[in-house]
């Protein structure tokens, strides 16, 4: 039976086996895929985690990982399939039957931007394609870039990245957008930024890096309207646009695809455990405390407005801190 | 006019310039000592900010002061005396008398951990004085330690202690403790903590590091009770211990002190314009917002749980995500 077991294991997972250790408590962490670091291990630069600009996010996963070693982290590779409150004892089961015991947990496994699932967006990831305008927006400073969605996280990274870029295209598949009235009033004032409607991102094309996006469209009446109203737009129609489906393809020229069309959090496995809002994060504040005496989460996973590197690393500061009143007997 | 001016540059302060710079704002930063870092810069060594194990606390913010530098923000030195909300405008007046404009302003002047004010102290910090069991407990391990205060900080430290050290004493002046019910329950379990009753501390001493307090207590009623109920305790009457005074003086042999009275915000400056708590903390949560417009308040002079320096820079992030969006007209 250990204190503590850690579930996941990028920043936020890899700073509470830090913190952990350093209170003296004997952990587990437990991780999934067989590398730590999270989701930065796919990042092509990191420049914003204080005191280490300019990192290769794999390298910045490579240092995180070394820390929670040397501070004496036990690891253990394996898929949580569920966890359950036993009161004093929390089990963790994994894929393979085996069951792990703990006094606490923190739940650390943070959320994936979804994918548009479109040819070139694997390719070009790091290479133009980007998930996080807050993270790599500053790498595009006066080009242009597209941003692909029609929610509130959308409509904010085409505004923080008006004030960088150039010239931003708001790619939209429906023509309204879902975002909040006072940030389309916003979209609208800014100079620099064009709302594309009623157009999806069929594929991502360049060379080495991003040089376009190939947007298709319906050709119905809105379509047709809409058309018309946008007739200074920069886009090209690209050879053998209008097909017989009354479908049309154009050509964006664009430096950067920022796709902003959700995020997923990987709860699936804690859900009878822990109480989640709608979209399926763990809540829980600032504290980490979640619904669940002895459950903790951390990061990206939990009810939060700010998920960067350095939020999910502070995050495995505070789980501990929550997690050592709890075994310590305090609230 | 500036987008954005931070005043205070310690972690959370460098954090929100680097997150600032790379938004796109104009800011200025206005530090007050002729260096920047805050505490850390007083830290001898700092092992928990991941990525950056075993760091000397000065390097530590050496390192942070460049990252900003990178990012291209503007540092002036000027004590500020006071800010004032003047609706779309934040004035911020330095003591000499020179006013800076600013959209927004984020306040991270930090707080500073209370000294006991006894000889020795200033002497052995880092050397045995420590303001933070959290930070610093680890390098105790199997070590004999005090720790001095009464209240809920110092009660969870001395628990925090117990699960490294030897040996915890908590040292304390009065004859009962101001920590929660709980904690005492808690701290009587521990079976390696002794708590020294109406005790102070009247000097630290040592060589190259601490070797131990010399405590005084009243040898009144209560004190002598005292002193016969804790006849096991490992204190030796010191030289010349019975003053006339009626107080007595004992040598406690220990290789760290952990100091616990209280912390004292840096928010003199701006009780006109925020709203603070009895302690002086800005009251604000997790996303950095206090009760006034476009002046948001990040890292230790934050209401917040867990101050640490890491926290204090994932404040500087949700800070500038904050003021972003005010400057961007959302709420």
């Amino acid at each position: 039976m250990y204190d503590l077991i850690i579930i996941g294991s990028g920043p936020a997972g890899l700073s509470a086996a830090v913190y952990g250790r350093r209170a003296g408590l004997d952990l587990l962490v437990i991780e999934a895929k067989p590398m730590s670091g999270g989701q930065i291990l796919n990042t092509y630069e990191v420049d914003n985690y204080l005191g280490l600009p300019g990192m290769n996010g794999f390298d910045l996963g490579m240092k995180f990982k070394e820390h929670a070693d040397v501070a004496g982290a036990a690891f253990q590779t394996a898929s949580v399939r569920a966890i359950r409150d036993e009161g004093p004892v929390k089990a963790v089961e994994t894929a393979d039957g085996t069951r792990y015991e703990a006094k606490a947990l923190i739940l650390a496994t943070g959320a994936e931007h979804s994918p548009l699932g479109v040819p070139g967006e694997e390719e070009y990831k790091g290479k133009g394609v980007s998930y996080c305008a807050t993270c790599d927006g500053a790498f595009f400073k006066g080009k242009d870039v597209a941003v692909v969605g029609g929610g509130d996280v959308a409509a904010e990274d085409a505004v923080y990245l008006a004030r960088m870029c150039r010239k931003v295209y708001l790619i939209h598949r429906r023509d309204s957008l879902r975002a909040a009235g006072s940030l389309q009033e916003k979209l609208k004032s800014c100079g620099n930024v064009e709302i594309l409607w009623s157009r999806t991102v069929q594929s991502i094309y360049g060379g080495g890096q991003v040089e376009g996006v190939k947007l298709v469209r319906a050709a119905g009446k809105k379509g047709a309207a809409l058309l018309a109203a946008d007739a200074d737009t920069t886009l090209a129609a690209a050879d053998g646009s209008r097909a017989d489906s009354g479908e049309q393809t154009e050509d964006l020229a664009v430096d950067g695809v920022f796709i902003a069309v959700g995020m997923r959090p990987d709860t699936e496995a804690f859900r009878d455990a822990v109480a989640c809002d709608g979209q399926g994060y763990i809540i829980a504040g600032e504290d980490c405390v979640t619904g669940t005496d002895g459950i903790f989460a951390a990061g990206d996973v939990r009810t939060k407005q700010v998920r960067q590197i350095i939020t999910a690393a502070a995050d495995g500061a505070c789980a501990v801190a929550a997690a050592e009143r709890y075994l310590a007997g305090l609230k």
